[in-house]
């Protein structure tokens, strides 16, 4: 049987109580982890922009657009949420092979439809997981390192949007075997979008084209019946020469989901090990600022190659620089969205912290291994070693933390005591007859601005 | 200046009376051509499939779903009026380089947007022909060959839907800039698709993902600034190694539509000469089937290559099929949507007059030529040469037989007397003070079974 069609089959077939408890618990932490963070970009001038252009067109009241009034259609609640929650870039990661953010194309999905077909939470929860199965299987195959040439956030991203749809529309196997042909042949996403909107944007559309692939199988509407694997198909032309086969190895022997990995800061995953040093030395040894004479890191070498920004000049910018990131880590304690602000990358103390730090390469450490050494202008010093950073793997955050930082991204946004509601409502996600509850939670009647 | 940046600039500063008037008639043909292709697919089984899906989650009545009763939103109006224009393959041409169908990915646009913007015939007919012309420079710079990896009717036709969205939506420079880098970041469309719903879903989703990427940008919502010509950007993406210089040159003196060919037969391009000649020796010569004892053809060596299909089982599967073409060609003196059913597929007269007939490659040939000789059971023959085939550039169709096109795709669709009022009003598109009496005039009010 082709690789598309085993697929298929494995998520038509798959039962919630098919998925072991703690894969189902690790489901659970990548959806609060995501609503956290579609919470916390709402705001944002891409959230507006995308609203403002969808408002002209939207369709019926269908499904919830978080923390905000009222609802509209499945396809614009999904893009609209994806884009908030994928653009302060401090989701989640699979640290596997890709680091792909898994959940920013999947996540909207079942909260769309979730809610517009009043699915039990179990439902939903068994959807997303599914989703990043299918999601991270192809990104795994297809792409030998993230990123080079595609966007895989969204052009793997698709198939777990399509994934998780398809499986709350209760496809026929023929069906999701379509599907994944509708959806794959609308997979894009330039490489050349980093750094603008359109990051999230592609996001936000492979959630939608994903959702739509899965509406339109629903009507019997054909496709190819091979996509994944056909010689003019997804691998092929995605990655020539790839071997699409490890697809579908293993099917509900290991879920991906289990790779997922929360950002515990608001930036790329390579920068985290030296941000978590630099907090641990200041929260050990609580030096002043002004004593510092000289900070010295030593980084795992691809931290040297792709942020080593010496001048960043806005917030965004800041989240390619070591320098920036170790600077706000020793003046903060973190370095969430709020510390990538434009203001601390013109702040003067800021900068003049920055300017005396160092980074080095050092070629025997792991991406989550990092050293930092402090050394004060009266001679002392102080050293701290990260042998696997906060939010990675070998440290996951715990869910305590994982809520930390939803209440932190919620700040503004929601009222606190509705947050703290949510958070507790998305805890027990896998037991809520109606997932509505979710969505509803978060509307601008809770809103703290409301 | 970059490419990207001097494309927009262009269509943001071209006044309809910088177009030559023969150009701005070729555009009238494209569109009268188009609107005919349009009627002709609504009752197809992917128009009505496509129609239930979206109907779910359909906006605002804006624009006119063609031949059917009411409007919805702009979107989904320009996705279904797409999916029936192309499903026949009946459309246009551009036989320079790609052989791409340059219509189907853009008319859908200005079809919907000029209804709902109330734009005139003059804005409308403006903004398709440089719609036409973006998507067509971008074929012919990045594809060597049409359709070797990418569908280029979906992953070209993006930008010719968005340039002619935005012309309408009058983008500034900067936001027109920023749109051709949403569209491109939506380029998508595999060859893997051909002979599923999914040909004509590529070409209608192009069209819908190039007007929200003009909407967005009207909103300020950014992108890569040089997205056809950055490293990463969409030439080097899709065709390494290309060059998209040529994509910006001789703005303005020259317009694709000048090269767009209008398909006689409801068939690929290769097949024509062939056809026209069965049926030029059929009309010249008047003698009866049962007296043919032997047809043979000698067309371009292409035509043996790729359709050399002896036993077509459907009518699709005959489109692939010299032989198939030239018996209904000698039978019905006509190759249309209705001559390629499925019945004329199992029809013992097709099969016996297709197995008395035989194809030889030409080398001399140029691919718009072919001969046929027909021999008869009392030893007569009859030979016919065609030079350049109908609806080739050299031999293009008349108004007159473009009229007769779309008045055979409409029967059965639209009531006569509305056919020929709409086929007038679509001659006078330039002239229309307010364009939306052509969508409006092909409503389900004026449908033949209403």
């Amino acid at each position: 049987m082709s690789v598309t069609r085993r697929l298929a089959r494995f998520i038509v077939e798959s039962a919630p109580s098919d998925v072991p408890e703690r894969v189902r618990h690790e489901g659970t932490r990548s959806f609060v982890n995501w609503l956290g963070c579609a919470l916390g970009g709402i705001h944002h001038d891409a959230s507006k922009k995308a609203l403002a252009a969808r408002a002209l067109t939207a369709g019926p009241p269908q499904a919830t657009l978080v923390a905000r009034p009222g609802a509209t259609d499945i396809y614009t609640a999904a893009f609209i949420n994806a884009i908030g929650a994928h653009v302060f870039d401090f989701d989640d990661a699979q640290p596997r092979s890709t680091n792909i953010n898994p959940s920013c194309s999947v996540a909207p999905v079942p909260l769309a439809l979730g809610e517009y077909l009043k699915g039990s939470g179990k439902d939903v929860l068994h959807a997303f997981i599914l989703g990043l199965d299918a999601e991270c299987r192809i990104a795994n195959a297809v792409y030998l390192d993230n990123n080079r040439r595609w966007f895989t956030n969204s052009t793997a991203g698709v198939f777990g949007a399509v994934a998780a749809a398809g499986k709350l529309l209760r496809l026929s196997e023929q069906q999701m075997t379509w599907a994944f042909g509708i959806a794959a042949t609308q997979a894009s996403g330039l490489r050349d979008m980093f750094g603008t909107m359109c990051k999230s944007f592609n996001v936000a559309r492979a959630a939608e084209c994903g959702m739509l692939a899965a509406v339109l199988a629903r009507e019997d509407f054909d496709s190819s019946e091979c996509v994944i694997e056909a010689p003019l198909g997804f691998a092929q032309t995605f990655m020539p020469g790839s071997d699409p086969a490890p697809v579908a190895a293993r099917l509900g022997d290991e879920y991906e989901v289990s790779y997922n990995i929360y950002k515990p800061f608001a930036c790329g995953i390579v920068l985290h090990a030296a941000i978590d040093a630099c907090i641990q030395v200041r929260k050990e040894y609580r030096f002043e600022l002004d004593a510092i004479e000289k900070v010295s890191l030593q980084v795992h070498p691809i931290v040297i190659q792709i942020t080593n920004l010496r001048d960043a000049q806005t917030g965004l910018q800041g989240k390619f620089s070591v320098y920036h990131c170790a600077a706000l880590a020793l003046i903060y304690g973190a370095a969430g969205e709020r510390q990538f602000s434009d203001e601390n990358a013109r702040d003067p103390a800021v900068l003049a912290l920055r300017n005396r730090i160092e980074a080095s390469p050092e070629p025997n450490f792991k991406r989550s291994q990092a050293r930092v050494l402090v050394q004060l202008k009266d001679g002392r010093s102080y050293e701290k070693k990260i042998e696997a950073a906060i939010g990675s793997l070998d440290n996951p955050l715990s869910d305590e933390q994982i809520s930390d930082k939803f209440r932190t991204l919620a700040e503004g946004i929601l009222a606190p005591d509705a947050t703290s509601h949510l958070i507790e409502l998305c805890w027990r996600l896998e037991s809520l007859p109606d997932f509505s509850i979710i969505p509803l939670a978060t509307r601008a009647a809770h809103n703290a601005h409301a």
